[in-house]
């Protein structure tokens, strides 16, 4: 079993099973890829060893709908026909892309955390070495009719976050995804260290990874739609587009919806510029959530459509409300990392105080008194420096002992 | 001890005292009001039982910052010249007006949640029986520098809680809270039942409340500020103006900081339309979040300073995104009650279709016709399943049999 003989069985793979195929993945993971796809060319579709072992990863995985090998058999077995890896690849390699399968260095890790759901293997296309680890990476995503103030928000946040070293990822179509692209895109051309000027230029790979890359639920080589096509190869010229199914496949509203759980998983945190109230872009901060991913929510006017569905992910407590890069850049951070700065803003009441004693000041409750470790906890500040800062503020008449610990003092 | 007595001496006490004097709120709770008054005009500041009963009350309710009974009189005695409560009350009755003394029937019983900081009495002017209970009241607060865009939501949001039998209460300040206080007169005035016209007739009283309530940082004899006469004078006619000080009282910062704390008391709900970074609307918040009360926050564009205070509740998991009066009734209504509708949104032609048929769906071609052999193909799904699926799709009418195999049927 070469690493060559690998590739291929997995490039197969990917064309024998939909996106999320579970009993496909199971037997995958039971025999190995060749192997697996041995079996499905010709295999005794009532081994009993087989069956018992892909059952048991089913059962483990909480799947119910698990109607047998043979079945399975008799939805993968007409696509053999089709199989063709070497011409896949061969396809995919015209077009300066490859492979990533799960067995390579480079493969995102950030994919494990889909389990048994993790792609076969991606199939990529650009001039970026890897997709950077997921605290690298922001999903920036929304819907197709996108206002004037969702493409302002999208370029801006993207561009900013490109600025910050994070990768950009989305789903290459029409409205907010392609504004996150070219956001990114136009962030990178223009920072020290890049070349920027015509699109026949590579970007420098300074580690910093790729500005931007784009999911795609078709073939990497369907520049899907097409009226981004332009857009689609500057970003497989500066960045990476990356797609689960093979090469020539169609994207199909199933495979959007599967697409999305890809964008959610390889990225830290997924941000929803602007989505209607129902919307694919809910789709893919669902599986963000479903991950335990952070979800930013970009707000908007209660007048716009297209912010309805953000107000209801923040209404529904899925999404915590961004408004621009650094309240992003807070999400992805660890915590207390990455923390946004206050804005400047007139503070005629606390003229003097420095930052930690603003954050101690806010952070301190008006009636019921606290204690120092939950001032830590809220104000984000270290045991010793609350301890200190809540020394000043007593002196300054802001705040005051009292039984229980600590509270904000009416002046 | 009757009614009168104890209503003259509130009437006094609210002059000798500012608002949340935590030990002149003991000091009364000890003695009673009219003991109270006598008291400080000439009791034994060396009186060890009412020190020792004062101090028992601060310490339960969490003050340490006690100094005892003299320095207390101290801060106390110097305004007996001033107090003449007949006169103060002479001065609203000729109003239009009273007070209103926690020994009535109709005491907002909500004030309680203020425990020890209750006020002393509310100095009332207006045409209304009674504030209603907290869960017919609403608070809509903003920043005095309003949008556009804050003014509309302002009006729409306060008039349709009025059309829901809400009272609307704000501060009465220039920009948000004059929007909401005018947008609650106007729809109560287009209500059927109400008497429209003219600012001199008044309103009905149907028992759904007053359309709205403005709470004063000073005395309810002065319309502050000067350019909302017109307005306060409207809502003293159709609706109440409250204040914790008595007539001739000037507002200050403390006075309004202090305001603030009743708006949030007085009402299930507060909701903050629009708020900067630092903002008057968001102390209100943060008391209410103090009485555990509700918040909401109007969302708005990233772009406007006037909505960084709403967005920063909202990040700080302060207040819940709020974008009209129905998502207010759900904040305002105990659990499961009130609930905002779905907006009416298209149900997709795929809402509830299984996986395998909504790849089954995608597959079908929606003009030529395809065999069941070339869809297990496409759809990757067995034989079976596919024939299963058509059933059920073409009972749907999503798909339909013709001359050549299977297409997609157009709805």
């Amino acid at each position: 079993m070469d690493g060559r003989g690998l590739r291929v069985a997995r490039a197969a793979l990917t064309r024998l099973m939909e996106p999320s195929d579970l009993p496909g993945l199971a037997l995958i993971r039971v025999l190995g890829p060749e192997d697996a796809v041995a079996f499905i060319a010709g295999g005794d579709a009532t081994n009993a060893t087989v069956e018992r072992q892909v059952t048991q990863l089913l059962s483990e995985a909480g799947t119910q709908r698990w109607t047998g090998l043979s079945e399975a058999l008799g939805r993968w077995r007409p696509r053999l026909v089709d199989v063709a890896p070497e011409r896949d690849l061969a396809t995919v390699a015209r077009l300066g892309g490859g492979l990533l399968v799960p067995e390579d260095g480079s493969w995102p890790r950030a994919l494990d955390d889909l389990e048994l759901g993790a792609p076969i293997a991606l199939w990529c296309r650009g001039s970026a070495a890897r997709i950077p680890e997921q605290s690298r990476c922001i999903a920036v995503v929304g819907s197709r009719d996108n206002t004037a103030y969702g493409a302002n928000v999208s370029v801006e946040i993207a561009g900013s976050l490109v600025q910050r070293g994070y990768t950009v990822i989305s789903g290459g179509a029409y409205g907010i995804d392609a504004h996150a692209h070219r956001g990114a895109l136009s962030a990178a051309m223009a920072m020290p260290g890049t070349l920027g000027g015509t699109s026949q230029e590579t970007v420098v790979e300074d580690g910093s990874g790729p500005p931007t890359v784009a999911v795609m639920a078709g073939g990497v080589d369907r520049l899907y739609p097409s009226g981004n096509d332009d857009l689609l190869r500057t970003i497989a010229e500066r960045g990476l587009i990356v797609a689960e199914v093979p090469p020539g496949t169609n994207p199909t509203r199933y495979r959007f919806l599967q697409r999305n759980r890809l964008i959610a998983a390889l990225c830290g945190v997924t941000v929803v510029v602007e989505a209607r109230w129902r919307s694919g872009a809910l789709n893919t901060a669902h599986h963000a959530e479903a991950l335990s991913r952070p979800v930013g929510a970009v707000p908007g006017s209660v007048y716009s459509a297209n912010s309805a569905g953000c107000h209801r992910l923040l209404r529904e407590g899925s999404a915590v409300c961004v408004t621009d890069a650094s309240d992003i850049a807070e999400l992805a951070g660890a915590m207390g990392e990455n923390l946004a700065p206050e804005p400047l803003a007139q503070t005629a009441l606390y003229d003097g105080l420095g930052t930690s004693d603003l954050l101690l000041l806010d952070a301190l409750p008006l009636r019921t008194a606290t204690s120092v470790e939950k001032l830590c906890i809220v104000a984000g500040l270290s045991a010793a420096t609350v301890l200190a800062g809540l020394g000043r503020l007593e002196a300054l008449g802001l705040a005051e002992g009292v039984a229980g610990g600590w509270k904000r003092r009416n002046r």
